[in-house]
């Protein structure tokens, strides 16, 4: 081609997905999905692009998401903006169809949104989200089984060293109600939400210069949202601390009822805790919030976050939708994973590749290779008949686990050679017990 | 809240996906996945959002996606754009990540695009693509496997009336080089794909008038790429028209491997055939081209379309990156589905729900619940203790197979009652056995 090319690059804040990183990716989104529909929610879809007024509307004009949104004037002359999450879609799609869909209606969503925000090390501004909801009722049933979902989802994804955080913003607010902070309760509940990440003595600082309380005030909330000791007891301590509250005593029921409910449902007592200092920076929750921290990485913060919410889409409709959801930020925790190491290494997704011996042997190798597809193994035939040793040097770089090596006399004879790449062993089978063989390897 | 509500709707062009539509979606594109990774095609992922240069570079500034491109300029000055394709971004990465990617690589890659195109009928101005490509080598191996694996994924997408057509651009040029019309190749390819869509009176008067060709030039043209009577015979008379053509011997050669290796490989014989009308519009193509149609519905057109190319990314590399690939027109195919009612009616992707009889029993519905869903059914527990007319009609409502009731007495006794939504059938069962029961429901 004529004249200069030009540079392939991507955007500042923007990455690649190569096959190492691309297939445990994918593996997490079919993690999330199974999970997802195994407890009844169904999927979702909506653009990409909005309107900027849908999009921004409810938002404070000086919102830093207001400097970070992707916004622009469209060729019919629309302000229209890229997403920056999968609430505020999910808003305007359930009061848009709120007919159609009825309630109670869960659904998930899977998919990119958009941030212009400065890069640093694993994030990025474009990243995927894997959200779940359960909107139009208000029973503390879909509370519980968020709590068992998000325990699932981590589980299925391969971790077994986490905790799910739960507490009740009734607790907290009715705690400080019975101290008489009520009127000072969203700053109060931006400052305990730094705990984990400043410590007890900034919150108390905190608590004092910003919003006014005195040591003593600030010194024994800080004692009851800090109560260890395990579930039940933290929950007795809040009792006692603010006997009588009739918000404690509803929050405290509600977590109960999660506890029992997961115990009995066979969830291990020490994967969901309560812990009083969780409460979720954000305004928007009135209920139930949820924290999710790999036990082996605590710096990392929540990776499956969410919450109850008493009115989803007061934007849009007059229609109260109350719910609760969680979201679980897969981009990050697929760049943790990375970072330590836990991925990589393979390029392919199939077990298996054909050698290809001769060209004059493709049928025969396509054949044996759709009967292993169609017992579910995936099967490579290399494209080119090259010889032998670079092809099982491919295999070998891209991650295969086995090759099937078969000449003209093998074909001829029927046989195969199955060479498992790691041992290194080799054996001749007949091509009719290929499939076994195979899976006695793969899944010994 | 305060205020007027904003109008919640989508832009024009752009659509939500309720359940009843995105559960088929979601098969779709699992499907896709699960196909072309059986085939040892590792997926990747690229920006929505790249540099406009990047993606429009190549492209006459007169061409129509210029005017359909979502580009506009970024907080940071940039000039970007939303990708139109995902032909486009796999060139620029393969360029960028040749090095590490190595060959031959084999890529798919689903995700959404962007066209400003005016809205009608089935077209949206944002689609999902899925493509799958092999790139570096020139082996007709690979070009064998493209057909196979459109097959492949065209019956695990339900289809079984459907034809795959394929051609080579070497037969073709080889034909027109034979009949003195070389020069005129790609206006004369332009017209002869219009041949399904305008009939043959039509091409042959376009030949002559825009293209200069005679009538009996025209009438021969079309005599030998409308032949029939079967792919062997098709190319027995390409063959015989243009003797001695070394180009079209070759191209003859490559479709007769092609077919040979479907056969052997195990795909019926009626299901790949060789059309040598399918020439693709797009200069790009040099070899093999694939076209698929749905014997059901012709008039639909071509839904997983590709074919070879010498060079991927000269935009970008002075490296040469031959190959060939196909994409898959899904959110056609789900319109074209939506249509004819092929889809729809069911808005839950889990079969079972439990109808929660009272609070006090929700461990217990979720203890069963779960067990069920580590067998790998889906299962629903509703989220209030309504009347249980009320949660039945729901749950036919959403399209639920099964309904399982337990009140107290069943608790205690340690039963359950399973209720087959379609029969209207009720058994009660030890709750041990419920798996075992839903099974036989579920996959009688």
């Amino acid at each position: 081609m004529a004249g200069p090319t030009i540079q392939p690059r991507t955007l500042p804040g923007f990455r690649d997905y190569l096959p190492e990183l691309a297939i445990p990716r994918e593996r997490l989104m079919d993690t999330a999905r199974a999970v997802y529909r195994s407890y009844g929610f169904s999927p979702i879809d909506t653009p990409a692009l909005e309107y900027a007024e849908v999009l921004l509307g409810k938002l404070d004009p000086d919102a830093e998401i207001q400097r970070q949104v992707y916004r622009f004037t469209d060729a019919g002359g629309r302000d229209v903006a890229l997403r920056f999450d999968l609430t505020v879609p999910f808003a305007r799609f359930a009061a848009q169809h709120a007919g159609e869909l009825g309630t109670p209606f869960k659904r998930y969503h899977i998919g990119p949104v958009w941030r212009g925000e400065r890069p640093q090390a694993g994030r990025y501004r474009e990243f995927v989200q894997c959200d779940f909801d359960t909107i139009g009722t208000t029973s503390n049933a879909a509370d519980v089984e968020t709590a068992l979902v998000i325990h699932d989802l981590m589980e299925a994804l391969g971790f077994s060293r986490f905790t799910v955080r739960v507490n009740n913003r009734l607790v907290l607010n009715g705690l400080l109600e019975s101290m008489g902070l009520a009127d000072r309760a969203p700053a109060v509940l931006r400052s305990i939400d730094k705990l984990a990440r400043q410590g007890a003595g900034a919150v108390v600082d905190e608590l004092g210069s910003a919003v006014g309380l005195d040591r003593s005030q600030a010194e024994r909330l800080l004692g009851v949202v800090s109560a260890g000791g395990g579930s039940r007891h933290v929950l007795d301590v809040v009792l006692g601390e603010a006997a009588g509250n009739e918000r404690v005593a509803e929050g405290v029921a509600r977590l109960t009822q999660l506890l029992d409910v997961a115990v009995e449902a066979g969830v291990p007592e020490s994967r969901v805790q309560v812990d009083l200092s969780i409460s979720r920076g954000l305004d928007y929750y009135t209920g139930s919030v949820y924290e999710t921290f790999l036990d082996d990485l605590p710096g990392m913060g929540s990776v499956c976050s969410g919450g109850r919410y008493d009115d989803l889409a007061s934007l849009y409709t007059r229609q109260p939708l109350p719910g609760v959801g969680a979201s679980l930020g897969l981009d990050r925790l697929l760049a943790a994973m990375e970072e330590l190491g836990l991925v990589g290494g393979v390029t392919t997704p199939a077990p298996v590749l054909v050698v290809q011996f001769s060209s004059g042997g493709l049928g025969a190798y396509q054949r044996l290779a759709r009967e292993l597809r169609g017992a579910g193994i995936g099967v490579e035939v290399y494209p080119d008949p090259r010889k032998i040793g670079a092809q099982l040097a491919y295999a070998e770089r891209r991650g295969f686990r086995l090759a099937l090596v078969a000449g003209p006399a093998e074909l001829a004879a029927g046989t195969c050679n199955v060479k498992d790449l790691a041992s290194r062993q080799e054996l001749t089978v007949a091509q009719a017990d290929v499939i076994d063989q195979v899976r006695k390897i793969l899944y010994p």
